[in-house]
C-alpha cells in the first residue's frame, strides 16, 4: 500500500471514530484497532493523533473552499449566488459525513496555531455568506435584517446536516439542498403575507 | 452553605469547563479546582462527573420545555405559535449560555439509559416544532417544505445561539429573539418575489 494510500485510510478510520466517540476520548490506539495495526506501527506514518485531525480538517475546509469558489464563479442576483453557495455546502456536506462532522465539532480540539488557522478559514468562509446578503439587502433582494446573524442563522443550520443526514436515508443530497436552499434563501426574501 | 446551593455551584463551575474544554476533557479535579475545594469533599455533594452532567441537562431540558408550554398557551395561527416558540427557545438560550451550551454539545456524553431519555426529551421538543409547522403547511401559512427537515434546520441554527451569544456584546436577547423569529417565520412563507 502506499504511503498516502495508508496514510488515508488511518484519517478515514480517524473520521468514524472521532464522529462516533469524540476526538477527545478518541486514543491512537482505539485507531490502530480500527485498522487492525499496532499502535507502534500506526506512528510510522503519523506523528500524533492532533496531526490526524489537522489533516482531516484541512482536507475538509479546503473541499468547502473550493466548492464556494465554483459556486461564485457563475455570478448573478444574490438570491441566485446565495443558492448556489448553499448548494455547494450541502453537496460537499453530505459526501463524506464522517468527515464533515469531524470538520464541523472536533476542529476545537486542534492546539494553536492551528485551531487559530481553522477559525480564519471558518471566518472567511463565513463572511463569503454575509457578504451575498449584505449585497442582497442593498439592492433590495433582501428583506432587512442583520447580515452577521443570518450567515451564522444559516451555516449552524447546514453545518447540522452532517449530524443527521444518512446516505441510506429518505432524502438524497439533491433533495437536501433543494430545501435548504428553499428556507435560506426564503428566510431573507420579504414574505407575501 | 446549603447542600441544593454547594450542589448547584458544582453544577455552574462544571458548565463554564464542560463548555471551555468539553466534558470528555473535564475531570473532577477540575471542577473541584474551579471551586478552590478538593477532589475528594467534592464527592461528598456528587456521585461522579456524569451526575453532574445528567443534572445539568435535565435542568435545562425542563427550561426548554416549560418555556414552550408556555408558548402554547397563547394559541393563534401557526406563524404565531412558532414565533412564540422561537422567542421562547432564544429566551432560555440566552439566560445562562453555560449551561445551554452544555445542554447543546454534552449531552451525547451521557450513558445509557440517560443518553435515551434525553435524546427522547429532545425528539419530543423537536416534535412540537414540525407540529406547528406542519399545521401551518396543512392550513397554508405556510410554504410546501418538508416539516422534519424544517424543524431540524430551525433547531439546529437555534442551538447554535449558546456557542456565539455573549452577553456583554451587541445584541440583546430581545434582538437575538426578533431576529430569529423574522428568519424563522420567512424561512417557511412564501416569497412576494
Amino acid at each position: 500500500m502506499v504511503e498516502t494510500t495508508r496514510r488515508r485510510a488511518i484519517e478515514d478510520a480517524a473520521s468514524v471514530l472521532f464522529r462516533r466517540q469524540g476526538y477527545a476520548a478518541t486514543s491512537i490506539r482505539d485507531i490502530a484497532r480500527a485498522l487492525d495495526i499496532q499502535g507502534a506501527s500506526l506512528y510510522a506514518h503519523v506523528a500524533s493523533k492532533e496531526e490526524v485531525l489537522r489533516s482531516i480538517v484541512d482536507r475538509v475546509a479546503t473541499r468547502f473552499e473550493r466548492a464556494a469558489d465554483e459556486a461564485r464563479i457563475d455570478g448573478g442576483d444574490a438570491d441566485v449566488l446565495l443558492a448556489a453557495l448553499i448548494r455547494a455546502h450541502v453537496a460537499v456536506a453530505t459526501a463524506d459525513v464522517g468527515e464533515a462532522s469531524v470538520f464541523v465539532h472536533e476542529w476545537r480540539h486542534l492546539s494553536e496555531p492551528h485551531r487559530a488557522a481553522v477559525l480564519a478559514r471558518r471566518d472567511a468562509y463565513e463572511a463569503r455568506f454575509r457578504a451575498v446578503i449584505a449585497d442582497g439587502i442593498a439592492t433590495g433582494v433582501f428583506a432587512m435584517t442583520d447580515p452577521a446573524v443570518a450567515a451564522t442563522f444559516l451555516l449552524t443550520a447546514l453545518n447540522g446536516i452532517p449530524t443527521w443526514y444518512r446516505p441510506e436515508g429518505p432524502l438524497s443530497p439533491a433533495q437536501i439542498a433543494d430545501l435548504h436552499a428553499d428556507l435560506a434563501i426564503r428566510s431573507l426574501t420579504e414574505a407575501s403575507r
